[in-house]
């Protein structure tokens, strides 16, 4: 129910260069989307970033991000080489700060603009399925923390792609059980700090966009005036749900029923597929 | 940088009969405005409403009004035979409550729909030239904060039009003594619990849309299938600055340099027309 | 983790009659606590109040009472027959509206002043306990909240006594479980808008404390200079956490291990005991 | 009505350091004074600090300190050479992000510990004596925040402590003229990014509290034990409203009517004497 921006990878830049500088920015399209399901977003956003230290930092508030101030001062101030940033709107869960995104757990992020369907009718099936060592970090209600922590207790730390099609699986499977027709929407967004992998799927088939950029040198070219594309090194890459800017050339949309990795030379597009939960497996006893 | 809805009265209905009620609410106007300056109003919000109390109840928020769940659990269960609601764009100052309307003195309430010019340059001008014992309420930086202030130091208690004509007059003069081409912009509602003064001028003479509401007999006929139209009474008033619902025939509206009463049989439409202050007085010390 | 202030029944009163008026009034008592666990309570609030409408209200913030601009608001406009309002000192979970108490389900609202230990060792074992429809009602991480969707789940709406003993039961049930020494601590009030009940009871047997008033006419002769004893019913009750205002004579203490009930002519104190599950019964799956 | 931390200087360290480790830190004293006015400060913060950018970064919040999620973040994550911390307890003036300290103009910020008595009496004539070109940069409605205005007004940015004497003395001569006894009470903290000047006066000759650290190398012999003593460079200095810590010999008090300088090899202690203006000049038109 939401939309996002993930995420620069690149030479570290101040936050504000991708959130305020361009035209057509993430911050203009919470007031403004063309793409998204939702006209406006203004239920809350977050930031997450990674520097020196050793979990990244958020920064989440419920007030509109297009005049909370202290955003602006954070953007103004903050140096990162990776980082995330998501806007919501809220439809049916709390406007409050735990269930903004981005969700933290040790070195990761992870966020999503999307939903689980009918959530009030599969939440319990798919909160019995997180491994009881994570079961008390869940702080908020959102379907996206739900997601996160199934990824987890499927295995996200290790290999990023294989726990997200095993968590929308589990998704689906619920689903099913409640004859959901499409349980799952939406596109995702989770890193380590050195690899960023996002996900296009939705159970319809219809999913929500997702863009990143192309090659820098590439774009230099394209638009020597934009020093934006100057000031980035290289391997510079910018995820989004919507294209930012007015750069006919600048974006590449990720294929429904993909995914995408940047990060540490790792760049490649793949496919992604769901995988299914056992039916004998799922949601038995104990999980 | 606003939009509001001034103000209902009538027999004591819930607050949610107005604010949430019809199709095409107020509620939804603040995600979603046709004919308003700013297609969002996401900067917070204020309700106004007289009971059996000295004074009246006052309820503000900074979060954006479609999600704010108190301001949902006070509608349900505060009725009220006179209240205003407003809803903010803030433009150029904070997002605070004592930013929102309606400001309150006393029995007294104000609100606008619109914006003094060029605030900065005149804004030292206009608060000298609020009465002594009036300039310590002032709590907030809102240009319409300091209108009221204006306007109840020019005789808002005793003569309304009187006292908005000159109010506005001294905001021409302060922006006229500073280039400012068109120093006021909006629509203006006031009341003292009994009667609703409702304001639509601009220094272009293009001033934002205010509507009120026709004859209930008329629209019980027109729309027998309302039940809305049932329940309040004959002398029942709507005053908004977009129409509310779908109802052709519903809505009049206020002309350009008008002022409208309402309340207590009370019941007309005049000319208004601004009261400039003599050039020697204006500004000049002892204030 | 908190402290509250449960509740009032009698004549409908304005609310800021019970938490402004008296010297060492609730609000008072949120800054300056004399018995509470904790000497600040500064991290949200709630009140919630019955009228003629079909459902109470409740209105939250995160805000510090004390300060809180709406709640003085409400508090001089609304009146009611029967309140419930509590103060927050959190421990552990987020300061956010969704963990402010009194919580609500239907007609019913249920606050609480303490903790259960050792929560996230216990909280998957509990959240399964809670009846599976529902489950997708739990809004916050707060250990009330969870509380009172097992005391539901386990019949509140039809014994309140039985159900609140049974559901503490499964609390010690799951803290031993994990070897928790104490796993409960804490007073209760609950309330379907007609009578209330109030519960004392720790695992350890040294609960936090609980009051409520003495007979009224024996009131009004003891202290006739009292204002607020000629304003209320014989009837009028008040049930607190810390005895507010200097009158010797006006509170009782609820003795530990027992509850009481007010309201509706039942007015009575009895033992309170703890059931436990079935061994075999409790957590086991499927719940 | 306040309490505040400032500031460090010395090597770029996590804000962190001095907000949260030591035990008896800023951040238990917002909840648990001992020498401070109130016994509570949980009416809001900020925190100001200089790094590469032109202007320091400023994060300010309502909520209390000592649960706010984001002061944690930005804590853990940001580093600085120069930061200034600031509790409030308000009273009078609303919780509002703009009547929280540090105030910022250009490279400089500005915090207080104390209060204007009576503003609502002195307020207009301090309003008018703030430079024009100043006065649309107020925000809020603090005391402090139009004491700065002063100060800028009078040349903060060239002589520190000639300006803050000059403001002192306009609040005292306004006060007068309204028959105030003791028209300011307080501790001032001011710095442009490179030194830090702090005051301690009041009319009564009787003020807040204000101390600083003793000479590093020194204390790293007296507590060897002591990480953060090893990790500061030997210029490092702490100013603060009460010593955070438990460490006999770490802190000196400021002397009544005095003020410090720290910083850039400045380091020492004056008497501050409040400069009355000349009686003629003071508030007369135009100012």
């Amino acid at each position: 129910m939401c939309r996002w921006l993930a995420a620069y990878t690149g030479k570290p830049i101040l936050l504000e260069r991708a959130l305020y500088a361009p035209a057509h920015s993430l911050i203009d399209q919470s007031l403004h989307s063309e793409l998204g399901a939702e006209a406006t977003n203004g239920d809350g956003f977050g930031v997450g970033w990674y520097d020196d230290q050793t979990t990244p930092g958020v920064f989440k508030s419920i007030e509109p991000a297009w005049n909370d101030q202290n955003l602006r001062e954070l953007a103004a101030h903050v140096k990162s080489n990776l980082f995330l940033a998501h806007i919501r709107a809220a439809i049916g869960s709390a406007v409050q700060q735990t269930n903004c995104h981005p969700f933290r757990h040790g070195r990761w992020l992870f966020m999503h603009n999307g939903y689980v369907a009918n959530l009030p009718e599969v939440k319990r099936d798919l909160a019995l399925a997180v491994d009881e060592s994570l079961y008390p970090e869940i702080a908020g209600q959102a379907d996206t923390e739900l997601l996160f922590y199934l990824a987890l207790t499927l295995g996200l730390e290790d290999d990023p792609p294989n726990a997200v099609a095993q968590a929308i699986g589990l998704v689906e499977a619920a689903g099913e059980r409640k004859g959901v027709k499409f349980p799952f929407q939406g596109t995702i967004a989770t890193t380590d700090g050195e690899r960023i992998w996002a996900f296009r799927y939705s159970s319809e088939g219809k999913s929500r966009s997702l863009f990143f950029t192309g090659h820098v040198p590439t774009l230099r070219k394209l638009y020597p005036e934009r020093e934006i594309f100057q000031e980035v090194t290289d391997d510079a890459r910018v995820i989004v749900s919507e294209p930012m800017g007015d750069l006919p050339g600048a974006w590449n949309e990720v294929p429904e029923s993909s995914y995408g990795v940047v990060g540490q030379g790792d760049d490649r597009l793949a496919t992604f597929k769901v995988k299914h939960p056992a039916k004998a497996v799922a949601f038995s006893a104990p999980v």
